[in-house]
């Protein structure tokens, strides 16, 4: 992985940014995230566990006047350093920490999913519309140069007409007592979790929206983990232009995470797709297997910085609110197709790239 | 690929066969195995272009008097020299040949799939039943040694439990008139052709049988091959353990032929898991990924020789005309399900290896 | 692999062979090969063990008049059905079997290394020029598809100037009593079999002969197989056009046969590059990883059936006599190098493909 | 790559540095990694292109006081918040900085190669000793995770005993009027930049120091970027366990980092062995290759805190300046065997690891 950002901001000069959630992915990724950026700053942690977040605070190099209780989040809207939140809470409590964003005028950066419930997505979109902030879903797969690249092969023709898709996101989700298997924090199991990715990134490679979806859902009878929340569920995908979309998930399936676009005259693989780290690219036809090297570089860092430019340009993100929640749309359908043991039907939606806004900057893709 | 068979019978101690039907298959791959085969002995050709017979039966050291027209098929019943007849004609016409060689006393190894509906699959086996002859359908993939490694594996609980499977079986298939894209002469389209080793090795390698399937065709629009079968099938098969497989084939997208087996502790890929040669065997764990490095032998010439013993030691074969049968009311269950649009329940079977004869000899996996 | 070979003769025209020695090599490789080869058929096997050459000969179809014993060699006189002979004995035998050859009038194919010394290659040599027989050293390299396309690919200026070649060819050797390990009938350790290659295969690849050489040879002090002959071997070819071939072989360390040829644009890789199966070809540059992928062919039938069409059509093979030759004098040269603890010097040859005859047939690389 | 560093102090008790000269090594990778490091900061920028230093230390947040000239580097004395000075500059300046910081009391972190000789870097040795400022050879192999575990599986005898060792470094190197092509600033061509990893990881491996070595160097004639240094080394090393290492470096040839140890039981390969980042370990054995999945973490930041380590709690670090000078008397033996055309020997050392102080703490290996 390289560090390189193409635009380095002096560090007063970057967006200020109150990280709402101190759980593994803050610590272990966007708080390093943030020291990689050049566009972006920690300004502010606001956590329930004060003791860890003054450490944390302090490890950054933030004050203890940095570090606020849940509670007094909304005394950040003094903070003029301060220009947005990024939400890293369980699903359920996006909406209202979004909302009260808002009222307090900062700009929205939210893990995904979305949100719980396409109402809440749409809640959400609606707030920060309202009060004129910008609101985006903290997507990665859309800014890496390895889905870059692999969109820009596929635009170019590389595969001739793409035909199919199959995806794969499985991990092993241990049992301990985290919200994430708790059905009122997390919306849904493995689905909305790692399952998004298979969805989101077969929208992104297609620019394309599906029109109808099938999808199974199954748990290992008398496993605990999955009393809540569903362990794994298989879906399909129908898009407009005929392509088909197999994708798999699962909360109780050692770790796959992979993608690969069928055309008729190549196929493309991620192999790993969705990881945080190496990530590859092959191209395959029956003469030869090309893995394309890509830099690779830190994907939190990008997904922030692309938020901070539009937040300081004025411009709407790659991955807006409604980007997330047309994914939520589509995740309902799929649990209401599982439910009832059918097909169910979506919007019938033509065009290309309906709910995205400013593609990203592109960084340099050549390997050091 | 090593040519190694374990048994090397001296040529007039081998079964004989005559070869009904000269196609690519045949030529490409049949014959040549032949002449690898430790048991079985090419005997005679039965084909309805007699110059390209008789080139080939004089390469393969056959004379003259051992090509038949399909009209002199029933010479071959004084032919003691000919135990077995290898059918590899298209799939309509299978019912036709393991009759007429049922009727002239002659065993039946027949090419995949086993016939173009399962009445007519059902027949077959019932002729075979009736007359006293043995019945295999020619599959590759339960014999290699690839494929016996991942089935110990899983048996042995290398993955832990097993909750998922993935697969894919692609190809362009380049419309010249070929008897595959007739749907009298084929019986349909990807699906039975290619989309059948999804199924099957889901099958074999879990020992179980589904009890619920759903899929989806798709082919398009405009496009002259698939005029009369079906180019693309996305379909999911659950089992009664609780495994769910996700399959996708065509006939229109650029070769791939894999499978992973996932499992709670590691998974299992086969990338390439459906060719001819060049199969590997990966299991992948968090922390390591391992190819084990596995001998390859002659596909063709292991299932060959597997029904030769069977014919000599008077066995049930590991993949008998049931077994074909079963794929077949599979298949049949899926084409239902994609006209209706709706789930299929097929009969719930329990216990492991329902259809299955005797397993095949493992050949060395070392390789040289 | 598959098993094309393009030209197939009906048995009774392929050119005959008797077979000399029946060690693994020849049971597990070479008989199979004559199975699978399009022009060679096995007419007779000259071995000192009886009942195994009897049992192999009517598994291969032949009577108990085919097999005989090293003193009945010169009967072979008589068997106007074997034109040539296969010489896979060891590598001190080489040179009495190929003048008793050259003086029953057969085309002699020996078995890699040619000889033991160069002296005795270049008794070969002249003795099959003066009975006007054909002498062929039976390497596998120049015949495999594989090797072809690398070739290939470095002249078309694919990797731009050549630069470097880095080669490794390591197994172990198990001590058995086998006639490899003994001075006097191997002629060396690890460096005429297996170390062979990288010398071999770098000549090949650019085409030209090595006016420099060095080397260092190493064994375990007191593991008994390497008393005789040497363990391992590091050695370093200069070539005339600037190119430095690094070289490493042993027969005390796993197996590793990879060879990797770097040029200033890009590098090509053969990973393994001598087995007799699963080879690799990657060629790589700083922005892509290229596996070509290609139809393997039995190695052996290849290199058979070259001979076979260079006696039918009166042709040079591709690696005659004079290419074993030279490779023997390089050979002679390491060893020297390593005795003497210096550098030693070769007859600086200018020019390309200097010992080389016919070019082989290649077959079709596309897979099946 | 994750970004997890052990310790993360905050930036005010972290050992602050003084960076010396502004090339791309600096700014690439250098800079960023400070942002990364948990023990580590950016306080001082000393540099010849004023502009550009400013800029850099606006971007990585230091004010203007905070950059010097190199005529200026003696005013770093009284700054008591820079500890140390990390000096990246051509080779042949190395010596001249590190007794300046010597001389103001601070601990010198500096670049590979050490020096541009075997006596400048012993005077830098002798320089930080008597001024008792501790002195680190910047190495990043040492430190990595990958290279960790290779040698923790070669010493726990999962190769069985080593025997050889293959390593190749080449890159090509642009014509741009850089120092590294100039003798006087570079000491060297190819060798001492990239070669110096094949030497220095294979010291690392095994814990030995080669006794005899042989070189022989080659340069395009013509090339006008080979003026003054060589573009390719060919090496071998002999190691007193009788490890011979075979090495290849070059500037004319495309890019490849390997390394490959071969033991009696299992080879280990390193392919990529050196680069920055998408490192990969693979043990291999005739039944199995297996890829160790290891978590990347930046090479420069654990270096640097490896450091910073050292100086907080007074320790030795794993790669001091003897353990430069002895890869710097190696290269001139080396440089020696080329001219000469001959073996050089060594000073014969036993014991293992002669030259490393304290080991680095192991970063957690499991990957996210």
């Amino acid at each position: 992985m390289t560090k390189e950002i193409r635009t380095i901001l002096p560090p007063e000069e970057r967006v200020g940014y109150a990280v709402i959630g101190l759980g593994e992915l803050t610590t272990e990724e966007l708080l390093p995230a943030f020291r990689l950026s050049g566009r972006s700053r920690l300004a502010a942690i606001v956590s329930g566990d004060r003791d860890e977040a003054l450490q944390k605070a302090r490890q950054h190099g933030l004050s203890d006047a940095d570090v606020y209780s849940y509670e007094q989040f909304e005394e950040l809207r003094g903070r003029e350093d301060v220009q947005a939140v990024f939400i890293v809470l369980p699903n359920s409590l996006h909406r209202e920490y979004a909302e009260r964003a808002a009222r307090i005028g900062k700009h929205v950066l939210c893990e995904k999913p979305l949100s719980d419930t396409p109402e809440n997505a749409e809640a959400m979109v609606r707030a920060c519309r309202e009060a004129g902030v910008r609101l985006m879903t903290a997507y990665r797969i859309q800014y890496t140069p390895h889905h870059q690249l692999a969109r820009e092969l596929i635009e170019r023709g590389e595969l001739g007409r793409v035909k199919l898709i199959n995806s794969v996101n499985t991990q092993v989700e241990a049992n301990d007592g985290q919200w994430r298997l708790k059905r009122e924090l997390a919306g849904g199991g493995s689905l909305p979790d790692v399952g998004l990715y298979c969805l989101n990134t077969a929208r992104f490679l297609t620019g394309e929206e599906p029109y109808e979806v099938f999808a199974y859902t199954h748990s290992t009878p008398g496993d605990p983990r999955f009393k809540e929340v569903e362990e794994s569920v298989s879906f399909i995908l129908r898009f407009p232009s005929g392509i088909i979309a197999n994708c798999l998930t699962s909360y109780g399936a050692a770790q796959h995470r992979a993608l690969t676009v069928y055309g008729e005259d190549a196929n493309l693989s991620l192999d790993p797709a969705f990881t945080y780290t190496n990530l590859r690219v092959v191209q395959a036809s029956p003469e030869a297997a090309t893995e394309h090297l890509v830099r690779e570089v830190d994907q939190f860092a990008l997904e922030l910085d692309h938020f901070s430019m539009c937040v300081q340009e004025d411009l709407t993100p790659y991955t807006p609110g409604e980007e997330g929640l047309q994914d939520q749309r589509i995740l309902a359908a799929l649990y209401q197709s599982a439910e009832q043991g059918r097909p169910v039907q979506l919007e019938r939606l033509e065009g290309r790239d309906l709910f995205r806004g400013t593609p990203p900057v592109q960084p340099d893709r050549q390997r050091s």
